[in-house]
């Protein structure tokens, strides 16, 4: 029994203590009552979910601050991808136990990463679970009507094009669960692949470059080829890119160089949360000029072509190179 | 590795499959892209978000399609309490392994769901769980501009109100957990409150009704007197319910009558899925004449009074009950 006046529940004690200092819009109703708002706007109002699961997403001794932002920003990235300009979140987590000394530095680094993103937090549920903890997220982002930038909608011809550097997170996954030697890594250079891991780095700040110049985006969360094979199959194309263009880190260049890594771990890993979009040619130079402006490195990897075969990665000479794996999959 | 041109992983494969058919809304872009668009129609959006997990909210045993249905209609409930009208839902669907025999009834019965109460599928997340099987939905719902019925906003003097009746799914998971004897119930009746507990039947139909005459409501699913608490703590005020009111199955009365189960386990027990609602005494009539036409039974349980205790509930001569428990709480 609680005493008079009290709430009803630790659910609830922990919910006021930890996340309505989170709702600071005024459509979450401080976390009191049973939905939020979101007012209409006259824009689109794009909607994503993805969840991250321990063990699966992150590794159970991730500390908790970096947990936070993954679960959200994962879900940014997806508006980002789609043109969109964040709206807000709403989040369930399920947990094994409610400590103190797990939710207070999870709670604050969302709240942060909330702020900075300018994704308020509208509501949420808290269960308890016997399982790995989960975290599912779902995010909205505002678009001018019909502007969402989408999976489809790329031609021949259009300049494939990737944000950021591509495999990192795959291999500071491996680093973290043993499975590859850190020897010849300094470490900055461990400690930069390891936080790619855990804190993906969402571009939210080109979502308006996209939706002016993207034929057709998508965020890369599986691996770029497997996810490159989805953007191709949306539109009914397919695509080459040169292996060498596409762009690493000199911490992954180094382990790939030295033959500590092979092309799949950097190409099929997944969690880049970079974003893959083509581009029509006539738009590529207004495309680097506006992404350079918001900050963002974007690369040129190859180029979409006719045909319905999967995409062919390609040596400089052309010639194709044979992936052994594609993709992370959950089954 | 798949064969060209086949996709590039088991879930997507999984999705493609069983809930591709349930995304009937052109704004689900029939689950190809990474996000959902929902139109601006110039009403509030409406956003609520409930999980059920295994061994929680729902047994390892219970058959999937009321799994499926549970998942989706919690949310429904919030949606119908909060006065509006479904506009769709996504969903998040942590699983051990992904089986035929499981997700095929799973994904049907969600989509006669999604059909029946005009809730499309609009997206959604698969993964991969080593824990408990866990469904996260995230639900819409459309209310003119202003008009969403909050908890706060009711005032002493105002009719506490439920729909139908209440603790028989918590009667229903005694029953499943072997924590009640079901001597004395027959068939008829152990099947209605198991069924209560599995597939919810949320008040949909007079969410309109609600937005015409309520000063506040809310879904009930933790039990009457733990969200009771909450209904009257948002508003700043106590309630008085009068413990014979409280609308009974006929199934509940008997276990009651028998002394089989106790006071507490009809108001503290949860997962009724009714809705909590207070009526101003003026519009009393009209809101029970309006939910009548609406098919829904509700019943008047006591009124709202001024002071910050926390409500009680009474004897038909008025003698205060003193309650064991409140209501399930996760943590």
């Amino acid at each position: 029994m609680k005493p008079p006046g009290a709430s009803a529940s630790g659910e609830d004690d922990l919910i006021a203590r930890y996340f309505r200092p989170l709702a600071t819009d005024l459509g979450a109703f401080g976390l009191v009552d049973d939905a939020a708002i979101l007012k209409s706007t006259g824009d689109d109002l794009v909607v994503t979910t993805d969840a991250i699961v321990e063990g699966v997403h992150f590794l159970p001794n991730d500390p908790p601050d970096t947990i936070a932002r993954k679960a959200l920003r994962v879900n940014l990235s997806d508006v980002a991808a789609k043109g969109a300009s964040p709206a807000g979140f709403v989040l369930t987590l399920a947990l094994r136990e409610a400590k103190d000394e797990w939710l207070a530095p999870f709670a604050k680094a969302l709240g942060e990463d909330a702020m900075s993103f300018q994704c308020p937090l509208l509501g949420g549920d808290t269960v308890s679970t016997a399982g790995p903890v989960m975290i599912s997220v779902t995010a909205f982002g505002r678009v001018p009507a019909g502007k969402m930038v989408k999976r489809s909608g790329t031609k021949p011809g259009d300049k494939i094009a990737v944000t950021g550097t591509i495999g990192d997170a795959a291999l500071g996954l491996r680093l973290l669960k043993g499975n590859l030697k850190s020897a010849g890594l300094d470490d900055a250079a461990y400690g930069s692949l390891v936080q790619r891991y855990r804190v993906p780095q969402p571009r939210n700040a080109i979502a308006m470059v996209l939706r002016n110049h993207a034929s057709a985006a998508m965020d890369i969360s599986d691996g770029l080829a497997g996810d490159l094979i989805k953007l191709c199959a949306a539109s009914g194309i397919s695509a080459t890119v040169v292996a060498s263009s596409i762009p690493l880190s000199d911490a992954a260049r180094g382990l790939l160089d030295a033959g500590q890594v092979d092309f799949e771990d950097i190409v099929a890993g997944g969690d880049d949360y970079e974003i893959l979009c083509a581009i029509p040619e006539n738009r590529w130079e207004s495309f680097a000029r506006d992404a350079a402006r918001a900050g963002v490195a974007v690369t040129c990897i190859g180029s979409v072509v006719a045909g319905g075969e999967v995409p062919v990665f390609v040596t400089r000479d052309g010639k194709p190179i044979v992936l052994k794996r594609l993709s992370y999959s959950h089954f």
